[in-house]
């Protein structure tokens, strides 16, 4: 539940296209969004959902420009198998730890009549070893390397992977948590520890971009805490936003595995020195999760707000007339308009217009587009097809939009979607500044994350531990990150009063 | 076991790249361009394979083309779950059939350490209901649909899924038969059985012009005979391809459901007239093993043969130096060069260059890029940067290659590449129609398509039924299809005696 009386930083509309509002409930509101914009649905499989085309071509639009940084930045795609052989999991002891509780495991090759009707798993087909659907690749992957890798000469390995993954989670929501869910997971190897933990590094700087510069979310760098690291990696990275109720969520995740997984998966090569040594490995990774953090970041009580370098249409032109002759003459106009603004460029590419044609009823028409979040919507009457104008609307600034000459909307639109790209990330940039604060007291802490406080990102000293685990779990706090950025500072924990170096961030999480 | 002695199709090299050759062992041969080319290997999982980077990029290329076609015929991207509910399977009886003997299911959701050492299955978390991991996704995709289907305003739907598959198979082989493949499967509910058959036929012809126009590879469109249809289908219609062994290759298919998938899925909508009726389905497919078809169609003696529009790389730069001073005048040479060609166009696109800067033996860099199969190698020593000049080879005809002034290299690799395309089609289809006869009586079948023999096409007429099914099966050969654009020609079965009103085809196929 949304901590009431709405806080400020909350519009709160007369009247809204989403019921409930972020403020009378966020959770549902959450899901009222997805449902209202036509980006997923729950589907008849527990735990996994449908990604419905709007949904789904803003994840291809973020596919798209991620595989073009990973292309970039030296990296092949490739693919691997969707099971792994149950064995290979216990090769690494915090590994099967981290994920043996929660998988698919896959016994039986063949179905056949149940002698009480109906089909059952054919007793004659159970497999010797069961197999692990992937709830994410290291070591299937990582056995492959050990036969790639021979030499130095075939150092680095840099290979990324798009595909499903699943974990068998108890408690699921759309994008942000299912059992099922669409990823990319890359996996480097590399000659020495020195410059695996530089892969590491430079694709947290990618995912970093990517969340600021193409989502318009800002995020924070930094390093997991022992409690929070990727069960076998010896250094965890991530790159952490703050969602509008002021809650964290990890958005990607670059691992340093040092030689753990090499180790496991016997990944040796011969050095230049001739010498046999393990390879140093890395795995990073980005999930449609991101699709769950656009939604939190940028939507509103009407319903979504897509980034217009996501967006899979920049422009909704709308016709609206009342009979035969006026629709011929609109559309002809719309047609042309489409056209004109498709011959503009956007982020380095022509800008995508939708002209909906559907002939049903104007306002409804206006209302689907303001709710899958489309950045500008046009909307075209006889009247401003006899003035050589729109009638145009921004989704996030104008809710009621104004008339526009013609000339004048396609000229400004590319520099219109630039603002709008700005303007997202300078809001959220903005609130999220507003709900972080630094705290050097348990009871400041603790009245800072009350049941009835907005909460928000809290910088503390910390001395990491079981100690602070333990306070964090009692609180349903977690520690997000120590900042990358952050500067030393010396201090005493909050949580235990040590000595410590550095601030850490803590706050509730996705 | 390839016929021999070695028919005259075959070019038979005093020595060749790949041990065996396709005369001395074809399908051992194929197996060897698969691992000389680099596309794949099998992998530690029975059935499934690594897709190594150069395969994958094959597969990223054969899906950017398709995905546009498919947009272009308007369809969109959606995402369903990978695991069936075993009860779905059960709704259509045909497809149950075609389906259960073959399918990973999914019992458990958690891991335990065993009392007996390792881990096990934890018996306390079977599933009430086991999931089957999708063999294709019929069932799962049309209980969504019937809840997106209320009115005819909701028709037609045109969906298409990228996604992993899973089918037991007993005998796999690398592309061409794997227990996990990817694929793209389209799902499509229409109000009008006319519709529903417009849609497959279209998309058919989809998959016709992607096999020649892109792949280079010809292709016959034909529809299924009762025994070869799709599990469930109505009608299913194929692209039948001929291999260099003169074996059919099923390369793609789009099936009629008629209203079957809709009555067990209720798929019901309410007509402009009021009725409340069963929407009419259709599905169509290609998958990753365009790859092994594309392998089999061009590949030759000294590896793979990439069709230009395919290629990850349409020119290979391969510097050759024996030292520093060498080393930079060349690479200097070769990375302007590489600029000059990146600025032409080809196929709507600029020309890929791969420069190979890597500091091997000249050589093996040749043998490397000629196993993959890129369209053209242009190899420069100090020799060619005085002469300003490249030594030159098309992969699929200069096996030995020439010197080519840069500015003729350079003003006609467009055409080249375009020459090089058509050139593959023109020599696929020469093989294809040489290998392809009408046959008239039972001896003259025999006698085509004895152990000994080369084989082919064979035109021929029949009726469909147990009779001619038996006698394919003991002969180990198949209808692959009755030709859509074949005429109507009275005649007798071969098989039955019958009374016939057009050919089929019938081949050994894979």
């Amino acid at each position: 539940m949304f901590p009431n009386p709405v806080p400020p930083w909350i519009p709160h509309p007369a009247m809204s296209a989403i019921t409930p509002t972020r403020a009378e409930d966020y959770p549902e509101w959450y899901q009222q969004v997805i449902k209202a914009a036509d980006l997923a649905e729950t589907s008849d499989v527990r735990g996994c959902m449908v990604i419905k085309p709007w949904g789904y071509a803003i994840w291809e639009n973020i596919q798209r420009r991620l595989d073009a940084m990973f292309k970039a930045t030296g990296h092949e795609n490739a693919y691997f198998p969707l099971f792994i052989p149950m064995s290979f999991l216990e090769k690494e002891a915090e590994h099967v730890e981290g994920f043996a509780k929660e998988c698919a495991v896959v016994t039986h090759h063949r179905l056949e009549p149940d002698p009480e009707g109906g089909l059952r798993p054919a007793p004659g087909s159970k497999l010797e070893e069961p197999l692990i659907v992937r709830p994410t690749s290291e070591t299937i992957i990582g056995a492959t390397f050990a036969r790639w890798v021979q030499s130095y000469r075939d150092l680095p390995i840099l290979i990324n992977q798009w595909a499903n993954v699943v974990r068998w989670e108890m408690r699921t929501r759309m994008f942000l948590r299912t059992a099922e869910f669409l990823w990319q997971e890359g996996h480097t190897v590399h000659a020495t520890s020195e410059e695996a933990q530089e892969e590491t590094r430079q694709m947290l700087e990618v995912y970093a971009d990517f969340a600021e510069n193409t989502m318009a979310m800002p995020v924070i760098k930094g390093r997991k805490t022992a409690g929070e690291r990727f069960p076998g990696a010896v250094d965890t990275l991530s790159i952490e936003a703050m969602m509008q109720d002021r809650k964290a969520l990890q958005a990607g995740t670059s691992h340093f595995l040092g030689q753990n997984f090499a180790k496991a998966q016997e990944i040796k090569f011969q050095a230049e020195s001739g010498e046999l040594t393990y390879g140093w490995t890395t795995s990073w990774g980005v999930s449609t999760r991101l699709v769950g953090g656009l939604i939190m970041t940028h939507a509103d009580d009407d319903g979504m707000v897509i980034p217009p370098k996501l967006a899979p249409a920049h422009v909704a032109i709308l016709p609206i007339y009342r009979n035969d002759d006026e629709r011929a003459e609109v559309l002809k106009y719309c047609d042309s308009l489409k056209a004109e603004l498709e011959a503009q460029t956007f982020d380095g590419a022509p800008v995508r217009v939708k002209l909906d044609d559907r002939d049903i009823r104007g306002g409804d028409k206006k209302w689907q587009w303001v709710k899958r979040g489309v950045p500008f919507r046009a909307e075209v009457g006889p009247r401003d097809v006899k003035g050589d104008a729109v009638f145009l609307s921004r989704r996030d600034v104008d809710g009621k939009g104004k008339g526009t000459p013609r000339g004048e909307f396609v000229g400004t639109i590319a520099s219109a979607l630039e603002e709008m790209q700005q303007g997202l990330f300078d809001r959220a940039a903005k609130l999220r500044d507003e709900a972080t604060c630094e705290i050097d007291t348990m009871e400041e802490f603790e009245k800072y994350f009350a049941e009835d406080a907005p909460g928000g990102l809290a910088y503390c000293h910390f001395v990491d531990g079981p100690e602070m685990e333990a306070k964090l779990k009692a609180m349903k706090l977690t520690a997000r990150c120590i900042p990358l950025e952050g500067k030393p500072e010396k201090g005493k924990c909050i949580f235990t009063g040590g000595e410590s170096q550095q601030r850490g961030i803590f706050a509730r999480a996705y």
